[in-house]
């Protein structure tokens, strides 16, 4: 709906890429319902994955022992974090929903929004014990994991060789935004599009568009241990 | 024993640290067992986790759509990939046994480990359908998955608000190493070495000196969904 704001959070390397379709397509849908979208291409942006004293702009806390997690706190909190952390903290905190497009990577997602997810999601910014879980700073936003496999639907149901696919989702669904009290809706799995026909991933594009139209009125799953492993 | 080999693949930005402790406990004892030990420092090599064509040391197959896994396989079997990559290779060939020794960042590894295992296990090195699994190209090798946590053991317990540690191993331990064929040995967890008392911490650093005693006696795990969920 007009005024609703979408922040992408996208890890492809080549515009070109079905992942890429995946995004434009997100973009382009939402824009069209008169939402307002950013994107944070994680790539094209070179971001850096690594969390390092680079990220703390001004002095540490305790340099005789580097705690990336308690500089980070306090960087946050006395407005010392560096400022490509500045920016990307904005874009979240303006955002309704968070939507993630990448191509799995060992049974998770790339290293690049690995390292957007370790650096941006400080705590006092994102969580602050006991405000995690259905407390999360972040509470009343919405995530959503859009993502592309390399193996079949059949290769991650219950019982096959990958397990199902939601036993992977626990960590980054449950561990990183459920934890930071964000509300999951589904996840859009593409399942193997480098091996269907053409015509198949047509019909994958088309299914995210359609899904797209009606995004607003889902409700969230309920992210609980059942929804993964039940 | 002697003649064994080792690698460490260690994630941490600072020696002084408790997982620099316990990478340090790891190399020594091991040493003194007349195995030889080589370490992957990341933060301190500043290792790369970005995967980009830059991987890729020669041309691209195809230039028109860059696709990271094809043009690594393509690139590894005819030896055109990026030197880092060639050299943790043959780290990881020598190796009879994989320690991975990191502070547990959002339910996994930190980015720069996870990029290491984007970047590093190729397919065609550590992998090649349908050698995956028990028949992984990288079968006969043991791994270990060491870190610290920032919650509890209790935290991380079946039933508990962070769901049974097990649930968080599945990705790593299964997707990533039994994929690749190789056997885990039980994972090494210090549970919240940061709040508890320096004589509880010091208890940790020997337990895990003595557990290294009879490393090479112990049984793999059974990596199966049972182990995991039951």
């Amino acid at each position: 709906p007009p005024g609703r704001k979408v922040l992408i959070v996208y890890a492809h390397q080549d515009p070109r890429s079905f992942n890429g379709s995946l995004k434009s397509i997100a973009e382009e849908e939402l824009r069209k319902q008169g939402c307002s979208v950013t994107i944070s291409d994680l790539y094209a942006m070179n971001f850096e994955p690594r969390a390092t004293r680079s990220d703390i702009a001004d002095c540490l806390l305790n340099p005789e022992e580097f705690n990336y997690g308690v500089e980070m706190w306090e960087a946050y909190k006395r407005g010392g974090l560096s400022s490509d952390l500045v920016e990307e903290q904005e874009k979240v905190q303006e955002a309704d929903l968070l939507i993630f497009q990448f191509p799995l990577y060992w049974f998770s997602m790339p290293a690049i929004m690995k390292g957007w997810m370790d650096r941006v999601l400080v705590q006092g910014f994102a969580h602050e014990f006991p405000n995690c879980y259905d407390s999360g700073l972040l509470k009343n936003k919405l995530a959503l994991f859009s993502f592309t496999t390399g193996g079949s639907r059949e290769m991650y149901s219950k019982g096959s060789i990958n397990g199902d696919i939601r036993y992977l989702l626990w960590p980054i669904q449950h561990g990183i935004m459920h934890f930071c009290g964000v509300k999951l809706l589904a996840p859009h799995i593409c399942f193997a599009p480098e091996y269907v026909p053409e015509e198949k991933r047509r019909e994958m594009l088309a299914a995210w568009a359609q899904r797209l139209k009606t995004l607003w009125k889902e409700e969230p799953i309920d992210c609980s241990p059942e929804w993964y492993f039940k």
